[in-house]
């Protein structure tokens, strides 16, 4: 609502960060602050590896952009950290829910005005948007009423990386408009990706649909905050993310 | 494992935010990344806010100590968000789970060479520490068997703040050792945490128990997460967290 899809600056952020010719390993935490909306045109991004330990590295990044009157303002700030894949004992406490496949489910039909929204193949498993606008506030169950999952993937269809998850993980509209069924203007404002996948992990995925689920637990005071996760189509737990999303009334 | 109490230090750096003198409204967010051990001794925090909007503020935060060749070294990044409170639509979609209340459970024990445990006042409901440590994994239902609920609160009592819901949200044992019965070692590399309670309702809760839980999704590759919930015990969800856990083997 505010700026361009945040998935996709996300995403750029990482994609910075494993250009980089010091980055030591893969993803495995990302935390982006959007603190104002990026506007069209030339922005700078300022990246630092502020640690690097034998096996992990701790990076500190923001964008900047000029303003109208010359100054530089602070448009996000952001904080990620990479490392060593190691070989360890390994268990997925959250195995994908039994959902029907992506086959048999239409795509939904994304406006060409959302430009980055045509970028994604979207198949509605549960969760749609509200049918109709009429400010009912759904059902009593807390667990679905503000729960959405979907078959994601790019469009057209290209393997897995770790931009691409990134942006994935922001792939939901506003819970506040589910849950209400009521289109209050939101914007994400902090938004932290963990990933749970090796490069090598990420690479047997492919370009196969990842089955994206995200529910809110708390509205209040003009923010709430969505927990998600990303499964492969194979079941594996590729990245959990948590944000915060402002909303206006 | 490494360094002292993460949550202390999380809490120091939400402490240092509400009492800056620029600081605007209350934190809703923060994110803290565990560079580095903290050893005793001096340290610096550097803070300022990044930016500030008309209601909202950004935070860039970090701490440096000087080592013993007299360098100077980043052990801790991090960045936060601060808030006016708004008057808006609100709605706890998470609930607290029906469970027995504190008056009735015996507090753990805490030993007094672990400082830290001892300034808590803990009473388990489930998912405590293994009785037995047997490397056996534990049960198949994914969902409850790396959870921990706990009461807690302050020893001695004092009334909620956003720097006590901040260690708070720190408290559980890792996930690791609950699921495999097996005491490896752990830290905490990354937390973030989204307070949903305004500072009247902090206020409110007083000194009086909080309801704690947490759950891991996924282990893989040295690192799991942790989402964790606080609730007052009157059953306000005073805040959420999501946590990445190193751990070695």
């Amino acid at each position: 609502m505010v700026g361009p899809f945040g998935g996709i600056t996300a995403a750029t952020m990482v994609s910075a960060i494993t250009q980089h010719p010091e980055c030591l390993g893969s993803p495995v935490s990302l935390t982006v602050n959007f603190a104002a909306g990026i506007t069209p045109g030339a922005y700078t991004l300022n990246l630092r590896a502020a640690r690097t330990n034998r096996s992990t590295q701790h990076w500190v990044l923001d964008i900047t952009q000029t303003q109208p009157d010359g100054s530089s303002a602070t448009v996000l700030t952001g904080t990620a950290m990479t490392a060593l894949p190691r070989d360890t004992w390994a268990l997925n406490d959250s195995p994908m829910p039994q959902v029907p496949g992506p086959e048999g489910i239409a795509p939904v039909p994304t406006p060409e005005a959302l430009v980055w929204l045509a970028r994604y193949e979207l198949r509605n498993v549960s969760g749609p948007l509200p049918a109709k606008w009429d400010g009912r506030v759904a059902s009593d169950d807390h667990h679905t009423a503000s729960q959405s999952q979907l078959w994601v993937r790019d469009q057209p269809a290209r393997p897995l990386d770790y931009p691409a998850v990134t942006a994935m993980s922001d792939i939901f509209f506003p819970r506040v408009w589910l849950r209400r069924a009521h289109m209050v203007p939101a914007g994400t404002v902090s938004l932290t990706v963990y990933f749970h996948a090796s490069a090598q992990q990420l690479a047997q995925a492919s370009d196969d649909y990842v089955l994206a689920q995200a529910r809110a637990q708390a509205f209040s005071n003009g923010f709430f905050d969505q927990t998600a996760q990303l499964w492969s189509h194979a079941g594996a737990l590729l990245a959990t993310s948590h944000q915060l999303v402002y909303y206006k009334e």
